[in-house]
């Protein structure tokens, strides 16, 4: 027996070299294929310039919907279907506008501005009204309902730009956007303008949600460029008496009916445990959405498209699953999570990518500590393509209702230095990706998913 | 002494822990400056919009001189001066024309080239004959000098798209750039057409340096856009009695004269022990040269106002460097490196940043093994910055002259996954510079100056 253990931890030790021999192999491979023939570019490409804007319940939205079945369908996934979901409807209208119209230094200005999603609008007849400055919800209830009654109120606080990571950044601030509408109006204000969630000084306002809490008045929400938030606080320090006009139009219609798109691979040996691949296929109205998230739906496209062409056959079975409605409600993600409840299915992990086509640097997750370790344990196969960081807690919002079901979430982490230059803004364009950063990340995440269906969680 | 040993390394624990606790304090004020404050990016958009393309000998060469002399002494640094160097001066002189001029399938037709630099023109004649294509000098040399006298040589081996370190593929392909036409001309062929160095299929070429070897003929020598190479290569498989016209209209005039530009911070305690921190201010005359390598320049600088506005007296010398010449010549280089010499000044590391102003990763290196661990046992220091990549040779072109003198050589390692989509092409321009990554770029490498200063090498 002493003379046979070792020989049992030297067989032992063998298989698992050389199943890392393998690994390493099979990894390589699906990078090599990405690297020379990936079509995760060509994909958005397509989608950014021939569908461009897909806001829920918008025409664009609709294109897409047929677009990503097309896609998935012309790849010849084993099968791809709708899964009908009701989505908020929300409405732009035409051009907002904002002005400082009583300046004794600038006189009458127009301010770089748009409503934010899911505003309601001042309608034609717009707003005037004095401008109160704060940097945070905490000022705003210091000074109360005296000082807010009929004002507009001007959240100003920056995203922290000596944040290294630039989402916890935007989580510092962005609170501002989503709340501070109702916020304000609970004191009696008129409408809110909110510093644009940039890092830069730019001349581009960005939209995005805002949430309007019950029982409390439904007042007009925009959005203005960081540059002239700079501008704005230094006239309402400057002048006491300074007033700004906004004009928006926008508004929520009824619902309206909208899809999650699904593509499937079947599993050959767990068909019942399913890995899902998602990004969100809405965007904002103003943006082409290339980062945000176009580049996450053609990556999980990508995805399946590798399995196929490298003749991996997935022991489990494999989703694509482009949401519906990330950026202004989240139908999508719920709806998905809702039925994979009804019918028992068995969601063992979900990978979304919605941080930007940008250069693969690791996965986030959210689950048991054994998933986590499990996972971590494959870092050494990904170092060599710049995937470092396995370190950090993330699952995405579209994949997040699954997490009561004990699905493993994972995001996709790459370098998200620039994101926030592009996000929910007009520059959010593909001449903004690089083909190769967003091929790389397609890899990398069919190499998590190929480790995942090959070993399971 | 039993008793005491426990207490002196307890001791001594305490102190390194306090000092690890101070050095991330100092990092990290490092860090907030450059990314609150930052001065890299508006320097370098001035470099780029205001002076643009600089090849050594260029009237754009001379102005971005005295453009560093100006910044420098505005930063107040303790001295600024310029170091005179002699160097090629080439000239591109009218727009190059090749077209392929015979093809049954497409006729006559312009592909989109230019001259590479140092190349010899072919003067208002220009140049008409047969093209044979090959992949490599073997290839070159097995078809022989019937095959090829009186043709002209199309090399065509692309860079390679599965290697994760761009640089690496770059270096895999560029000897075809660098000495094809005098491997061809060997064989008599009359001109050369080389494959641009970028990795997608793109529009237009990329120059770049080519040498002739001695007692050689000099033949033209252009590079072709990669989708150009493609359909060439095509045309040239189907069509055997395919035809192109060569015209180029550059030369090589007399060496001009011009400087390398160095700004310094006098060290307080080391005085002797000079640390240089370099770019290379030349840049193509295609291209407004932003990452290569205005960012390594407006990075140099911004390293030691950095110094200055946080206060911190540096032990040691440090040296902004500015080198002439580095794309056709490295005369500035060698002139730095040999003044170095006759001064007898004690260089102990020259970090160099040539490979783009994008997020950082880390530092290579080429120095002793003490050296490069003693470098390498600060990494836990830049970590939380994104920075874990310590672990490759390197040595950029500018400060390669000083390694026989023992300095460490150092280059600032960014993510390069883009820099070739860029490289040596007019698409090198400002608005592919995200200011918060060049920012970060400086920072990292002024927390390795910080370091190298504080504990000496």
């Amino acid at each position: 027996m002493k003379k046979l253990l070792p020989l049992f931890f030297l067989g032992l030790t063998t298989i698992l070299f050389a199943q890392t021999a393998q690994d390493q192999q099979s990894i390589k491979e699906i990078f090599n294929e990405a690297l020379k023939n990936g079509k995760a570019y060509p994909l958005l490409k397509d989608l950014c310039l021939n569908i461009g804007p897909r806001l829920s319940g918008s025409p664009g939205a609709a294109a897409a919907v047929e677009w990503s079945r097309h896609i998935m369908e012309s790849n010849d996934f084993d099968s791809v279907w709708l899964q009908p979901v009701m989505v908020p409807h929300w409405v732009r209208g035409q051009k907002e506008i904002a002005r400082v119209i009583n300046s004794k230094k600038m006189g009458t200005m127009n301010l770089s501005v748009c409503a934010l999603g899911n505003s309601v609008g001042t309608g034609p007849a717009g707003v005037s009204a004095p401008v109160v400055e704060v940097k945070s919800f905490e000022e705003l209830k210091q000074l109360g309902a005296k000082a807010i009654q009929g004002k507009i109120v001007f959240f100003n606080r920056p995203m922290d730009p000596t944040q290294i990571n630039t989402f916890a950044a935007y989580g510092g601030a962005v609170d501002q956007r989503g709340g501070g509408a109702s916020e304000a109006a609970k004191l009696g204000a008129v409408a809110v303008i909110v510093r644009s969630m940039g890092i830069n000084l730019e001349d581009y306002p960005h939209t995005g949600s805002m949430r309007y809490a019950e029982n409390v008045p439904k007042i007009p929400a925009i959005a203005v460029s960081t540059k002239h938030a700079e501008l704005l606080s230094k006239l309402v320090k400057e002048e006491k008496e300074l007033q700004v006009y906004i004009e928006t139009h926008c508004e929520m219609l009824d619902d309206a009916p909208s899809y999650n798109v699904v593509g499937q691979l079947n599993g050959s040996e767990y068909k019942e445990e399913i890995i899902v691949i998602g990004g969100h296929l809405d965007s904002w109205d103003l943006a082409q959405g290339a980062h945000d998230d176009g580049a996450g739906c053609v990556q999980a496209i990508e995805v399946l498209r590798l399995f196929k062409m490298l003749g991996i056959k997935p022991k489990r079975t494999l989703r694509a699953v482009m949401f519906m409605n990330e950026e202004n409600g989240l139908r999508g993600g719920m709806k998905y999570a809702e039925l994979a409840k009804v019918k028992k299915e068995k969601h063992i992990a979900a990978i979304e990518s919605d941080e930007g086509g940008f250069t693969p640097r690791g996965f986030s997750m959210m689950a048991t500590d054994a998933v986590k370790n499990k996972i971590k344990s494959w870092k050494p196969l990904f170092e060599a393509y710049g995937l470092t960081d396995f370190n950090h807690p993330g699952g995405g919002a579209d994949i997040s209702p699954l997490a009561p079901s004990g699905t493993a979430l994972i995001d996709f982490s790459p370098d998200t230095q620039r994101y926030f230059d592009y996000h929910h803004t007009p520059e959010d364009t593909i001449d903004k990706v690089s083909p190769r950063e967003l091929e790389m990340g397609a890899a990398a995440m069919a190499a998590l998913v190929f480790l995942i269906d090959k070993y399971g969680l």
